[in-house]
């Protein structure tokens, strides 16, 4: 069995985080799969998704490492072809990655009581993002 | 065709890593399913999945280097308002993920020859962990 | 419905970046899955998948990242064991991961215009490479 939906979210731009946890929860209990997988996907190269407590201290410190690791800056190879201002953007997205799959059991998303799921702009400015989240089980 | 087990696991804290693949391929073996996909998943914030060659060298090295990115540090905005002192625990395993795919041919685990799957721990203290493990196919 | 099949690429050694969309798409297209998931797998602990908008800057500037991050040192724990000089390769991989999971919908990838599938190459020699595509879906 195979569910799929799209969830859109408004991002602010840079450093906004959301918790997508009821979102997806609501879409799994949709589905009627009792037993299975669901993938949680961000569309396009700028946002990333994943697992976190997610609390103030920690949406404020994990974008904030993201850019020490990861800095703006306007010597990125992708910044003298683009001049977009968005190199670091890119990179961050990518090393944290696009995509996020949960197990589903008993009807329900298996997280830890402080584990939630995430949804990060790492991009400039503000963003109508479409997350893909699907399903499978039985 | 999907099956699901969990796996149980004692850490003995920061830096523990566990090479787990033997037992992810007894319950791939257990599914019955010949081609398709297994997922592994941490339960909780604080630890991560991955593969990785497991040998003493990398064991050591990969949580070090973890460190030196994400340092151990009681100024992290989670510190200031938890102070549990494993805001770095935090932002580790979030960035290493929770989530592993990999797929199932002939009955088995397709993996490198130096290439198994591992459990690291990141928070501070000992820890009971459960992990999921969900195989689909046919 | 599950297909799987086995993409083979030859690279040139470390940072060889490949764009490996089209491939992937067409395995897509050949299982016939209108709706579901994508799994992709780099078979081998040294080389990593995931997503970018691939063009050249940001295809230079990612590995460049990786090696500011993890960089070749002969100091490593698996260099005092292996000496085989690519324990920063290890690192990386292990960091970026060897899984990417990517929906299906209407029978196509589900990608943002400037979002496509990356293979990134760690290790420092050439090496055949074994991608395995998993499609599951209806």
């Amino acid at each position: 069995m195979t569910h799929q939906e799209k969830l859109q979210l408004k991002t602010s731009g840079h450093r906004d985080m959301h918790d997508i946890t009821a979102e997806v929860a609501e879409i799994v209990e949709r589905s009627g799969v009792r037993t299975g997988i669901v993938n949680v996907f961000n569309v396009g190269s700028t946002a990333c998704v994943g697992t976190i407590e997610y609390e103030r201290g920690l949406a404020a410190e994990l974008p904030a490492i993201l850019d020490r690791m990861m800095p703006p800056s306007h010597s990125y190879g992708h910044e003298l072809a683009w001049q977009d201002g968005n190199g670091h953007s890119h990179l961050q997205a990518t090393m944290m990655g696009p995509s996020l799959t949960v197990p589903v059991a008993a009807g329900k998303l298996v997280l830890g009581t402080w584990q939630q799921i995430f949804h990060l702009e790492c991009d400039i400015k503000p963003r109508d993002r479409e997350i893909v989240v699907t399903i499978q089980g039985e």
